[in-house]
This record gives C-alpha cells, structure tokens and sequence, in this order.
C-alpha cells in the first residue's frame, strides 16, 4: 500500500488507474460516434444508460447512491452522517458529435479518487473531517435544454425546479419528461451540507500545453452575456414578392450574426462572441423567412467591455431591424458576471502539486462550468488537465491518458487534504 | 341550360360555381392551420387525404382516375379513346403554413370546369377533338422534397422517376416511400398523349389588383438559377476557442446571405434573390457550427444579369471561405431559362376574356409553375387571378370568391374552344 502514498500524502495506485481506465472506456461506448467521439445529450437515452453503468460502480465500490428532483446524482462515501460533504465532480452529458473527455473526465476521477481515499483511510485507520460525495450534475451543456448549468444552478438555489423541468429542447420535451423517461427524476432536492467542491475538467484551451503544465489551477472566470433574439418577418413567395415588400427574417439574422462577428473582431483577445444556434420557420426553399432565433453568447474578462458590447449591439439591431423591415424581441438574456474561484482551496491545489513535484499553473475559464456555479455559495476550485491542440466540443477532443492519470493522482490527494485537514484552507 | 351560355359559349353555371366552393372549403379543411391557412407538404398524411376527397369527387362526376409513377393524379375524361388531351390542372401540395389557394384553385376549378363541359356537351349532342383530363402535379412546392415542379418535370421527361423517387425531405424519407405510404405511388408513368395544356392560378402578386384586371395571361416567365451551397468548418467551444482559430460554418452562410441580398439591390426591379432555407449543424448554442447548408435562389428575366450575378457571387464565395477559414461546396445547381407560353393558345384566351366581357391583360411570372414545364413541350397557357396584396406562401394568402368565379367562367370557356376548336390556336 505505501506506494499509492507521495510525501504522505494518498494518491491513486496503479488499480485506481486501471478502475479509471475501465470506466473511461465504458463511458466512450456508450453514444459513442463513427469518429471516435460521444453523442450523449442531456437526460437521453444514452445519458440514462451511462447513469445506469456509473450508478452500479458506485454501489459495487461503497458509495450511497441517490438521485435529486432535476437528475442530480450523488455517491455518497459518508465516515460521519453529522459531518458535512467534500463534493467532487463534473457532468456525463455532451453536446451533439462532441468529445470523449469534456465533462466525463471529472465525474469518472472523483469516483475513483473518492474509492481510493476511502480504502487507504480506513488501511490508516483515520476518520475525516468531512464525509465525500462524487456528483454527476445535470445539463452541463445546455445543449438539448437551456440554460446550461441547469443541475448545479438548481443545487444552489438560483434555478427552481420548477424552471429546470419547464426546460424544453428543440422537440418541444421538457427536461422533466425526459428525465422521467430514463428513470432520473426524484422527488425532491436532496439537502447534502457541503464544506467544499472540487472539479477537474480538461483545459480546452492551449495554455497548459503551450507553458509545458500539467495541472492548471482555475483562478477566475470571464463574464458572458447570452442573448436569445427573435426575429420576426413576413412569409411571402421568394419568387415574385417585390424586394420591396419582404420582410425576410432569415436577412435580418444574417446582419445580426456578422455584427456579432465584428464585436469580437473590434476587441482583440478580450472579447469571444459566436452564435451557435439558430431557428428557422419555415425553413423552405421558396418561401421569405418569416421567423428566426438566435442564441449570441458575448464573453469577456471585462465587464465593462460586455456593457458597451451590449449598448452597441441594442443600437444594430434596432438599424437591422428597420433596415429588413422586421422586428426583435429579446426573448432571454443572461448575464454571468465574472467571478473568483476560491483562494484557500486554489492555493492548497498548487502546494498538493508542488508537494507530488507536479507542474502547475494559474489558469482562467472563458467557458462555464459547474464549478462556477457551486464557487457562488461554497469554497469551490476547479482544476484542468491539457486538452491536445485545445479542441474541444469536437469529437477530435483529446487528452493524454498520461495527464489523466496525473490528474486523478493530484485530486486523490487534493480531496484527502480538503476533507482531512481543512485548516489548510478554510 | 341556356343561362350557362354567353356569346354560344358554354361557362360555369351556378351549381358548378357551388359545387367549386363545396369542394373548396372541403380542401381548406385539410391541413388547416390555426390562421386559417393550409399546412399540406407533398406526400404527407393530409396530401393523401386530400387526395382520397379528389380522387372520390372524380368518380362521382363520371372521371376515370390514374395516378403515375410519380403520384400525378389524372382525372380522365374521354369522348373518344383515338384523341389525345387537353390536360387542365395544377397542384395540391402547400408550402409549409401557406395559403389556401396557391394551386388548389387551378386542380379544382380545372375539375369543375371539365365536370361542366362535358355535362352541356352531352346536352348539345356535341363530340370534342380532343378528350379533357384535369391533374394534380405531386410537389410543385418543392418545399418538402426538392426541386419544385417535380411531377410535371417527371411527365415531361425533364427528370427521371428515378431521380424522383430519391428526393429526400429533411428527414431523410425519400418521395418514392412518402408516396408509398400515402397509397400514391402508381406503377408507371402513363402514356396520356396531350395536345395542350390550360392552367389557372393566383398571381401571387400585385399586377391584375392595380390594374383593376380579372384575369392575367401569361406571355413569358423570369429566369432562375438555384443553388444549394454547403460550407465546411470545424466544430469546437463557443467560450475558449480563440477566434483567430475558428471556422465558424454559420458565419460564413450569413456573409453569404448579405452578398445574395447586395445582388438583388444592385439590380434594382430587374433581380430577385432570396435564401429561404439554412441547414446548421450541430445547432447548439456552445458550439461553433462545422456545417451550413443554404438554398439560394436568383431571379430575373434577363439571363446575361444572372449570368453576371453568378460569377460575381462565387468570387464572393471564395473571399468567404478564405475570410473565415471554411470551405464551401456547391451541391447543386439548377438555371431555369426565361421560356415563352404558346402565343395561339394565349390569344384564344385573352379572345375568350373579350368574347366574355372579362377585363384581361398580359403578364409575366417570376415563380416556377407546372405550365411552365408543360410548356417546353406542349402548347401551354397559364392564366392568373388576382391576389389581395399579392401575398403568397402566407397563410393570408387571399384571393375574392368573385374572382375565383369569374375565373372558373373564362377556364370552361376556354377549355371548351381549346378541346373543340383546335383551328383557332393550333
């Protein structure tokens, strides 16, 4: 057993790597691509087959497993049912033709990890501070349903249930029901205390590979402003309907997407904008545009440059607006400001790597994460590993087994030293 | 019986003007929509069901029906099996939440019409030339399966049942198995020898209404050239993905969208361009799009303008592509020539409207109709009504019961000197 210890300090063994190794490549299978990629969407059926395989992993290494009201699924380790919960985890579903590590990678090393530190805890014969809990949060993506961060917005208390199963994808289903077709819809919010919540994730970025890191340790995040705009015109024939007269919705998009293009081109490196999606009715050949929406994300370090993004884009559309001949309704916005990872946690996760000689950084998150979500009302950190070349969202995406490992190795330690001596940190 | 005759023409008396409106509010409630349009794509459930209603109203009305490899249903009326046909019809099919008149009118009046003549041939002991058969064209719209015009351009061999049968809609279901499923793909295409070709419809624009004009004669149609346009990008995360390194597929079509449009305002009256449907995959908001697929059309009646637009528009492809890292693919391309309507046949109708005391006019079409194929090889007409505003592929597409009369007044007159007085066009 002494060689899973480094400066007496647990960390997984070479079993842990296997045990991780066998789940990773269950979880690749499961909604797998032609490319090697997962398509595996929010509380679809794949999504219910994956709880499936992760819930009997759990219960086969020790864990309580429970499922909360929007799909929360937590494995309990609990040494002491009065002590509060050290959460580690991350998110099983992806977006559409996505990457094999996005999300999975988090939630697969906490369970390990946790197994591990529970064995080695009890060959010690130590009892924590706190009870451990892995957590497969709901919805990361906000692919098939919006918002994105739907699990761990609802497990804060800033999204109600009711919002959460109100959610509905483009075939007009609510999360609610789709989550009662897969059998992972509780009854209620589950009340788990929590002392601290740890998430590794891949970078999907190039700054660990570029600066030869290991382990990035998430000091910040950007702001984003998310828009969903509709645009409304006028069906009409594209054959012999005078330009004059349309009302063409799908033009009106058109401008609005380019515009949103020169945002970013207008900031250089500080602004990040795109529209990922877009509706379009009726979506026929020879007839003008009547309706179209579109989903515009702004993100940025500064707050400052979003407000004056947001004045300038208000000021667009109501040109492209009069200039088409439609109207625009701003049909949601969201507004994430920036916001601080936790200062004690993020420093004991640097001094865990200097302690394993572990190459670390600071880092910094342009996309969301549940980590973001749980650092609102808890001491949270949020730890990346090198995504190769930074693709992500891809099912290209790809990360080294050799960082994986290295991962899992620095959270087994991490979550020893976040439930067994919170002095460190808190 | 003598009041159905005007001027020794026989017309529409007033149980075929009622029995038109009985069959037309029949059709209206078919694939109606909440706003009182009609919602009937080719091939659908509510195409075959109106189908079985045409289909039944022929019998009863002394029709022999025969439906084509390609789901053209024939109403055949024959006075002597040696003869060959003037066919009367139009289309069925609607786009998607359109009106209740675009090609409906022109299958049923042409029905009434020929029901109406051979009821006062009978009584004046009279043979025609020629046999009459009314017919539904299968997908005129183009709007569920393209191209448009698909069964005419199959009747006249301009496309083969084969290529028809493999035309997918959206989902992937060909028109061969749509038709199967609604019990209307025939055996073969059928050898109907046709000696001219009469069609009715709404103008679908503002011509006739300006003019205080009943009926349009059709001399001449715009040319088209159509595209469909696919650009290549690569999928990856909307947030951290710097953007200097994205290929945004959706960016590209918008670009692409605007340059269609800036053809179309350079060319004043003399072009009309339009994109009506956008294909987008993956579609989700944290995802830059890989794939855009556009629907392009031009539109003018000068070929030298849409010649120029054309290779103006793919060096703007090619700067597009570079500008934003993608590249593009064109997937199909079709160039419909400006081609003229037969000039005896449409003498004898504007003669007819004179003969009848009906206010008429020459016009053109810009939008692709079922004459238009007919007519590149066999002598066509295609006569308009008027359109309220000229409003089309809109569920308040609108045309007057009283234009609508006077229209079925002047299509069995018409129909009745084109079956008995061959003389005075041929």
């Amino acid at each position: 057993m002494s060689s899973s210890y480094i400066r007496d300090l647990p960390v997984a063994d070479a079993a842990d790597l296997d045990a991780f190794d066998a789940l990773f490549a269950q979880s690749s299978a499961i909604g797998a691509t032609a490319n090697a990629g997962l398509h595996r969407l929010a509380a679809s059926v794949e999504d219910g087959a994956m709880r499936d395989v992760f819930g009997a992993w759990l219960r086969a290494h020790g864990f309580t497993v429970q499922v909360d009201a929007v799909g929360n699924l937590f494995g309990l380790m609990t040494f002491d049912p009065a002590a509060p919960y050290v959460l580690c985890g991350s998110h099983l579903d992806t977006q559409p033709k996505a990457g094999r590590f996005d999300g999975v990678y988090g939630v697969l090393a906490g369970a390990v990890a946790i197994a591990s530190i529970a064995r080695q805890l009890e060959a010690r014969g130590e009892t924590p501070a706190f009870n451990l809990a892995v957590v497969n949060w709901t919805n990361e993506e906000g692919a098939r349903f919006q918002p994105s961060l739907i699990g761990s917005s609802a497990f804060i208390g800033s999204l109600s249930v009711d919002e959460a199963w109100a959610s509905r994808d483009g075939a007009g289903v609510t999360l609610g029901e789709a989550l009662g077709q897969i059998g992972y819809r509780g009854e209620a919010m589950l009340d788990v205390p929590v002392a601290a919540y740890l998430e590794m994730h891949v970078e999907q970025g190039v700054q660990l590979e570029n600066q030869g890191l290991a382990i990035g340790v998430v000091r910040h995040t950007w702001a984003a402003l998310k828009w969903r705009i509709r645009f409304d015109g006028e069906q009409n024939h594209t054959g012999p309907a005078p330009m004059a007269v349309r009302r063409d919705a799908l033009l009106a998009a058109a401008e609005a997407i380019v515009a949103v293009r020169a945002e970013a081109e207008r900031h250089g490196l500080d602004m990040h904008t795109s529209v990922g999606r877009l509706e379009l009715e009726p979506n026929s050949p020879n007839v003008v545009p009547a309706l179209t929406r579109l989903w515009v994300e702004f993100r940025s370090p500064s707050m400052a440059l979003l407000v004056e993004a947001e004045e300038r884009f208000r000021a667009t559309l109501d040109l492209i607006a009069a200039h088409t001949g439609t109207t625009f309704t701003l049909e949601s916005e969201q507004l994430r400001p920036p916001s601080q990872l936790h200062a004690g946690l993020s420093d004991l996760a640097r001094q865990t790597c200097a302690a394993l000689g572990v190459p670390a950084g600071d880092s910094a998150t342009v996309a969301g994460h549940d980590a973001i979500s749980l650092g609102r009302r808890y001491p949270a950190a949020l730890l990346f590993v090198p995504s190769q070349g930074g693709l992500s969202h891809n099912e290209a995406e790809f990360s080294a087994t050799s960082d994986l490992h290295q991962g899992l190795r620095v959270l087994t330690a991490l979550l020893y030293r976040t439930c067994c001596q919170p002095e460190l940190y808190l």
